[in-house]
């Protein structure tokens, strides 16, 4: 449980973000903790008048934005989507961002991608000089053991992911999650030019050049970062 | 139905691609009409004493196979493929292939990419100056929508592929299939490396710098040619 202290952090980041949001806008809404605030926030503005659209990057941002009463619409049911809200794993000092370590990395990652702006909401502790939490990257079953092995041989350190009664991790699209276990990890955009032609590999966590706003929680309030 | 001159031909170029088989090897083995009869002569073979593991890159090869007795593993169950032999929608002068007119190329691209060598068995017509075969590509149903207008905002002429009843066609892995409609492509390797960073594309149709033998069935008999 968060502390009250940290609560009202995570509400002040929330608060933050939605100003950013406009009458109209088709909004991308991701999940985690600091989102959970941010949805929160969203819906008292849904209520008082504030007329958008979400696009949900998970079904349990979808339950929680639909109970609040944000009209809500899948990625292929809009024209745009004009700004994506979501946390992030990590991000590292030239501002790419880590994400999927809940495994849901694939869907966010298409809603980022249509999105024309995208913003991250983060604690303090997700911002560091260079990535040291594992990459994860959803892949094909059949021929996963295969795949594990070729990273390793690329000295990638994969570790294909499982639960504590010891069986495979599925995603939300019955797929298998490999994490590589680098640390650093300094050239992000290297490794992600080794992983896109892989065979096997659907997607990688990495969020390259995609950001163009960080809100960060401190304790002495929320700092904003234009990066693009 | 193939004529009695055509599936004399095709009996022909299976029965050539068998003898490259040896004891003791592990064998991709792939789908289509000429390697029907590859499977064919491949049984008789093992009913005779040749002791080989196959791994199929289809549901309907594995259950053939299985009917003739030939021993089968999952391509994570063996250490390596020696060979893999399968079809191929066409061939370019560069040698280089589509696959994937089935929706089942991606099972056989990770059977491919495991393999120490790959053999195609083709009839002439597969063999074309340049490609004017659609390139199919995979796609994850999230976000296909909006992938197929990225790609047509590419010029790659894409289509989602729908069965006769108008409903999106879905592979063993339950996603879609995209069809680029390029005609004539002449530079698969760039078109590899346009798709290959693209989210939402799980593995397209274009199997590039990967077969070392080719063998064509001709009225006059097969013709082989070593590649690589």
């Amino acid at each position: 449980m968060d502390s009250e202290a940290i609560k009202h952090q995570k509400a002040q980041v929330g608060q933050e973000a939605v100003q950013y949001i406009e009458d109209g806008m088709v909004i991308g809404i991701g999940s985690g903790s600091t989102m959970w605030y941010m949805v929160e926030a969203l819906g008292k503005r849904v209520q008082t008048g504030l007329n958008i659209i979400g696009v949900p990057t998970s079904y349990a941002t979808r339950k929680h934005a639909a109970q609040l009463g944000i009209p809500l619409k899948t990625v292929d049911e809009v024209d745009h989507i004009d700004l994506t809200i979501d946390g992030a794993d990590q991000i590292d000092a030239q501002y790419q961002g880590i994400k999927g370590g809940g495994a849901s990395h694939l869907m966010e990652k298409i809603v980022a991608t249509n999105s024309t702006k995208n913003m991250w909401i983060v604690d303090e502790s997700k911002m560091v000089p260079a990535f040291n939490y594992p990459v994860p990257v959803e892949v094909i079953p059949y021929g996963s053991k295969q795949l594990e092995r070729r990273l390793a041989q690329m000295e990638l350190q994969p570790r294909l992911r499982k639960n504590p009664a010891g069986e495979f991790v599925t995603t939300d699209s019955n797929n298998y999650i490999i994490d590589l276990y680098l640390d650093p990890l300094t050239d992000p955009i290297r490794l992600a030019n080794q992983l896109n032609p892989l065979v096997g590999i659907i997607e990688h966590g990495l969020f390259l050049d995609m950001v163009n706003t960080i809100i960060v929680q401190h304790e002495q309030g929320p700092e904003v970062i234009n990066v693009r």
